[in-house]
């Protein structure tokens, strides 16, 4: 028996018979229990032995886990609940708990029906006024959203609304998706000419139709947006195009939402139990308002408008802001023969895309797919480790990065540009947590910057706009044919508050960031994404979002947490403090 | 050393040496070896010791065998060759071959693009008017065919050109496919409405997409349409709809084809060096023409252009034909309420389908996937046995289905229906390869026949129509308000003659068939399919089809035999003496 088995027995035994104090003598001083849904019905870190003391006390009678069995990869093991079965893993230190992980995988009764229990997609035999699959369909489509109303609306078919569709819909949850732009997948060909995904093939799958293996390592934009559009066919999504969300309201008396949709220019009021804004993390773009911004005679735009470089060879053009879509965007101008300058307004965290592929995600690589790490077993992998962890993890890849590119960031601070590895230098990963900007992952613009190609202007504001230019804080004036605003984008709860009303948007708080105490991300520390994927303080509304990772992994216990509503499983929502904090911010 | 890898290393020695004597010496009196253009830059069986040492003697010198290593699953083995990488198989008696395969897996030097090799989809870095993904697929879409020619150009855009226009995008061969029909995936959206496949699901797959796992055991046809349609999207398949091909001439001298595409009613003329007919293993209509058809006042129409039973209840209709479509069309029209008349010539073969699942197709199952046989392992695995032992194991199979479906046979023959399993008793599969037709997989209609539902005239032909019915050989007349002519497809060499000329096509001769000397598939024998995936006796002409499993497996050979001559690699044909037999029919 291994040590993890060891422990596993006796901490199976210990909360099988309901004994918190011998369970809470399992764990060290410093420890960390992270539930996706298993016990809490929410996704939560309890930090302390008292922490999970206390969620113990209140759902151990409830939850009656059971059935704990170790995997044959260290660490890891199954266990089920009384209402489904979950996957779980444990790290170990001088024989007590260190990270305790727990995620609900499926609910019994409500397993998805694939491989040897799929459909049959025909029923054999003589059938009188038959109804075929494609009658099935076409009378779905035709009636849902009018004579029937989906128990689930997302709103925003990009990834992340269709990849929570698919789950959705294999688990039998009447769903529907509505989507503002005229064809699934539009959402990427929508935005720049030269956008690429910045993470590798391996990182970027969907639930359950994996990319052909010659899938190139970076997908571009336009061949995104084509795969969204035929896994949306495949997986008989209910999507409407064209149908922008206009207005929802909460029915308190009758437990569902009144949404109004323009459906293809008609409006359409629907009736689901569940909203869900899945209208993209970065889908709220923000917009500075700078003086003389109305008088600027030249074109002036947000990044998620501007297509390309194409027509502007010759032409001056100012791109505020430092992030991916700010050099994304200068470098494509570049390309297009423009003179361009970056507006840098605070330091910027760099990381050259190979460097990431090589220390950041080795869990998503080819290396690792022959090692027999499934997609699954990475996003799992990735997600035992506590949000308040990871900031040493970070480090140390900024120590490994800043030794094998030295020359590379050496030759940037030359040039002006103001480098920074987060405020704690612990890099991009925690970065994107706290605050889900403030980095540039390199693709070719760094060296143009380094070079000079790219004029750049650096730790200065924006003062003004006058017809033809923009004026900086330190009193420099650069004449400007174009200007982009690449300044990234608001949190999700702008949408509650444009679709629904600030008083909601106030009640539920804001969405992303750990409360880590850093710029953007005030305290109080929550230790988990704000709102994301589980329960708000506001009934029926949920936020889907995230990379494509992200929204692969986390739609799972979102679908699974309106699968359990939809079937009447009592779902008692478990958040400890972390309800106080969160309400704290609000 | 297991007794595969003693005689592996004996046969890797004889022909390391060519030693032609000592490898003959290798194989049993009754010994067969299939060769897929591995050895013989064809598809062919040897089968007899003298044939294989004819084969030796021509091909040795220019094959050079080598590097064979056993596989660990016992009887395979890996195998290089001067141009190439091969896997083979080997059966043993009493020490010595009985059966041997070889097929090439891959030329060296163009291995396909996949895993650790797989495009960037991006340069990194800063390029001057950079030319993205999007940029290059629309100039490609736009050039070609006109400014530029493709090397291949597939005819019918089914399964079967969709699936070899993948491989041929994954190995670099410039390819168009041209489809007459407005959408991919209309040949199946066109059949009649309750229409599924007869294969279950792991028998389907397409080549480098697997269905994802919740896939019905048995695709509607409108969803294998969807997917077909879905899935040239994702594979970026040089795709022209509404583009039927009109005429296809050789000319010799240039050494390509004029071929006469009408591309939105607008005429193309295209010139590739290869001309691939995947138009349909069933896609030549036959109708018969009956006396008295003209003057019949009802509808009539082939089994391919019927679209349902909707709109049939209380008409009389009459089904002429007892294979699949004839069982299919005739049971949809009795579940629409209609009064129908199957009339059967000649005896069919019927499995039911859920036996035909369970004995018939092991390799192609939940279970088999389970024990590691991937869909490549299945589809090699089938390969393996020569056509002329193919009839041993479908006897097996046949005394095993009496035995299992007895009551069912017996409640059809006490109908009147007219039982067969072949001339030989070898059941359904050697029927197949023989001629293509000749049987029904139950899904239902067998059952309307035994209890009379569905009305049978069995062992009867047509003798004429009148204006409101069918009059029979036994002199009985059938009222009828719909004829439906379930009668079957000619050879695909009737497509050759359609498009190219009658002279081709009886060049060529007829496609399908092993020369088994049963009706419709005379001798003398060939023991492989006719044309099919492999040099044709017309220079630049292929031939592809077949059910969904072959048109997955064999267009590997296809697409390799393509891209060996787009490279310039040496591809001398060896046929030995199936070339004369072939020519014997033409």
């Amino acid at each position: 028996m291994t040590e993890t088995e060891s422990w596993l027995a006796r901490l199976a035994d210990a909360l099988e018979r309901r004994d918190i104090a011998q369970t809470k003598a399992l764990f060290a001083d410093a420890c960390y229990w992270r539930d996706l849904i298993a016990f809490t019905w929410n996704i939560v870190t309890f930090e302390s032995r008292d922490a999970i003391g206390d969620m113990l006390q209140a759902r151990l009678g409830d939850v009656r886990p059971h059935a704990f069995e170790a995997d044959a990869r260290d660490g890891w093991f199954r266990f089920e609940t009384s209402v489904g079965r979950g996957v779980g893993h444990v790290r170990l230190k001088d024989g007590k708990c260190w990270t305790l992980f727990t995620a609900l995988i499926e609910l019994k009764g409500f397993e998805e029906k694939a491989g040897a229990s799929r459909e049959s997609g025909v029923e054999h035999g003589a059938i009188r006024d038959r109804r075929t699959w494609t009658d099935n369909r076409q009378a779905e489509r035709e009636r849902l959203g009018y004579d029937q109303q989906p128990y689930v609306l997302i709103v925003g078919g990009g990834q992340g609304g269709i990849g929570l569709g698919a789950r959705l819909k294999r688990l039998g949850v009447p769903s529907l998706i509505v989507e503002a732009n005229p064809r699934a997948g539009d959402s990427w060909r929508r935005r720049y000419k030269s956008l690429c995904l910045h993470d590798p093939v391996w990182y970027d799958h969907l639930p359950y139709l994996p990319f052909p293996d010659h899938w190139p390592v970076y997908t571009p934009k336009d061949k995104m947006g084509d795969w969204l559009e035929a896994y949306t066919s495949i997986m008989e999504l209910n999507y409407w195009t064209s149908a922008p969300c206009k207005r929802a309201t909460w029915d308190e008396a009758a437990g569902e939402w009144n949404v109004l949709v323009e459906r293809d220019g008609k409006p359409v009021t629907l009736r689901p139990k569940h909203l869900v804004l899945a209208t993209g993390m970065s889908g709220f773009p923000e917009v500075p308002r700078f003086p003389g911004a109305e008088s600027f005679k030249g074109l002036q735009r947000h990044s998620s408008q501007h297509p390309g470089g194409e027509g502007f060879a010759g032409k001056r053009c100012v791109v505020i802001g430092s992030n991916n879509s700010a050099h994304d965007i200068a470098a494509d101008l570049w390309e297009h023969g423009a003179d361009v300058t970056m507006v840098q307004r605070s330091a910027t965290a760099v990381i050259r895309s190979e460097t990431l592929a090589r220390l950041g995600r080795p869990l998503y690589s080819e290396q690792a797919m022959k090692a027999g790490i499934t997609t699954d077993i990475a996003d799992l992998t990735q997600a035992t480790m506590p949000f308040a962890l990871q900031p040493a993890g970070g480090k140390a890849m900024v120590d490994q990065l800043k030794r094998d590119d030295g020359p590379f960031y050496e030759r940037l601070r030359a040039a002006g540009f103001l480098l920074t590895f987060g405020e704690d230098d612990s890099g991009l990963g925690t970065m994107y947590a706290r605050r889900g900007s403030g980095y540039y992952i390199d693709v070719g613009a760094s060296d143009l910057i380094s070079n000079g190609d790219i004029k750049l202007k650096a730790g200065v504001q924006v003062a003004r706009l006058t017809e033809r230019s923009v004026v900086l804080g330190d009193g420099s004036e650069l004449s400007a044919d174009l200007v982009v605003y690449a300044t990234g984008y608001g949190s999700m709860n702008n949408w509650a508050a444009a679709l629904i009303s600030q008083e909601v948007a106030d009640k539920v708080g804001p969405c992303w960031g750990l409360g880590s105490g850093t710029a953007k991300d005030p305290g109080p520390w929550v230790g988990e994404l704000r709102n994301m994927w589980k329960p708000t303080a506001q009934g029926g509304l949920w936020f889907h979002g995230g990379n494509l990772a992200q929204s692969r992994h986390y739609s799972r216990y979102l679908a699974l947490q309106l699968k359990a509503r939809l079937e009447g499983i009592g779902t008692p929502v478990y958040a400890g403090k972390q309800a106080q904090r969160e309400k704290a911010l609000a």
